[in-house]
């Protein structure tokens, strides 16, 4: 039995009406002309804060009492602030100090309290158990915590309620198994779904394809940040492992045109990790499917390279 | 008494309903912040074939008899050719032999025939004359046609149901002003709309400030291309002097900046006319307001013109 399951995401998906955009099913004559197939976008970039994230940050925090505290520099912190924002709580993001100016500002401009740290000299985890004693915060991770997972699944929920009955194939850019496990759940029985990861951090498929989680050796060395991480996890797997077909692997070029190809068709703008669902769905896949296009907070330059391959 | 009524606007809305793109009424916190005010963004770049255009012809077409013939290089040219290819009828586009060849290309690529002439030596109302006659054809014209305003009018009535209520302040992109005139009636009694005009093309502007049609004496000149009409229409221009408050008058400059804020804040591809409300918005008006962004076919060179204002 699941950690999580329909009804979960049924009632995170009460709880964020009125607060998440209701995302659309994008498709494009032109893009499906080009590949031979139709192919749907679950816009994500659109949601608050630029990605998926928000779903579940809000859905945990409606359920938690008290303030809340995050480690991430990316998608998951500002999420989890604008969340708390919204539900008038207090949320302290724990970030490294070299973590880009901008993602501070952001989060910042969210309203939650950033506190910096030393990657070299520090421990996060001291930091923010020290947080939590003093404070009584309460620690929002970001996959491995059912309320998170349900919160993501709604993205599932929409997908099914706009997808044409006879497309079945379902693609999610995946790093911790999050918005991949979610929306697997809420689209049972409807769709198969399939993690797409980039290539030297396909811990996820290597570990579908084992049976058991895998770990990455790489830490960094792909444009794909968003979903960068060291292995799928304990909550998340077993949802993954019993309902998910293979995974599939994007290099970074794949993800870099498969942004220039989602502006010029569709309109939206995607970051590399928010790409790579696209990019598996056009370049490692045949037939009629739809791809979770998951975040777009991205920098111009790397927009800009993107775009030089239209 | 208008050519055009709310009646017509909601029958429009059953019919497009499946086929258009719901499109969501954005905001993003970081983007009122940086401004001091709640700016919402109905995203119409996500539109079917990337413009609204595409409301008021499949509302047109599915009330035509037989097939159609339209003069456009631009977003009619696409909208119709869809919402053709969907009802299953024939779109005969004439277009300029010196039309960009991606437009030629995408026109096609929705199904339609293409006719070209020659700017110089060839009259298209001469060639679209000869075409209805021996064809058959009905034109669809690109904004003084009711249904056509109709079509487009179902803009206003998504806004309508997803503006906070105490939002009552709305900017159109103006060209011939078959969109402004469509949300003006939507949104007759509950907002006030404005039209956005580029600098050197602000024939609404002025004919709304003289109470009669005025004439540009430019017909280039300016990169917002998707908005640059000689005056206002017959039918527009009555419920525009009707319905709208002052127009609004933004410069290329102006409009690139809210392209990449746009691309930034919102995470959607705007072209220069798209942008033009939203650079209304934040450039020339006080206060909270919803901007429609109307399309977002631009040319990567344009763009990336735009992203370096980031």
């Amino acid at each position: 039995m699941d950690d999580v399951d329909l009804s979960d995401i049924q009632a995170a998906a009460d709880r964020i009406r009125g607060h998440a955009v209701r995302t659309p099913l994008l498709n494009a004559p032109t893009l499906d002309a080009a590949f031979g197939r139709r192919i749907y976008v679950k816009a994500e970039c659109l949601q608050r804060t630029g990605s998926f994230k928000f779903r579940g940050a809000f859905n945990a925090l409606s359920q938690i009492e008290g303030d809340v505290v995050a480690f991430s520099s990316g998608n998951h912190a500002q999420g989890v602030a604008h969340a708390a924002q919204l539900l008038g709580k207090r949320a302290v993001i724990v970030m490294p100090t070299d973590a880009p100016a901008v993602k501070v500002a952001n989060t910042r401009g969210y309203g939650a309290e950033v506190v910096l740290y030393d990657r070299d000299r520090e421990s996060r985890e001291e930091i923010g158990a020290q947080l939590m004693e003093e404070r009584g915060l309460t620690l929002v991770r970001p996959y491995d915590e059912p309320l998170v997972i349900a919160g993501q699944g709604t993205c599932g929920l929409e997908i099914a309620e706009d997808l044409p009955e006879d497309v079945d194939e379902v693609i999610v850019c995946c790093g911790g198994g999050g918005l991949t496990a979610g929306v697997a759940l809420a689209l049972e029985g409807r769709a198969r779904v399939h993690p797409a990861e980039p290539a030297g951090f396909d811990d996820v498929a290597r570990s579908l394809a084992a049976g058991a989680r895998q770990t990455n050796n790489a830490r960094s060395g792909s444009i794909c940040d968003a979903i960068l991480t060291e292995s799928p996890g304990a909550i998340t797997f077993p949802i993954l492992k019993r309902l998910c077909g293979a995974g599939l692997v994007v290099t970074d070029e794949e993800a870099l045109r498969a942004m220039a190809l989602a502006w010029q068709h569709l309109r939206i703008v995607l970051e590399p990790g928010g790409a790579a669902a696209l990019a598996a769905g056009l370049f490692h896949h045949a037939g009629d499917v739809a791809v979770v296009a998951s975040g777009g907070n991205v920098d111009a330059q790397v927009f800009s390279d993107a775009l030089s391959r239209v």
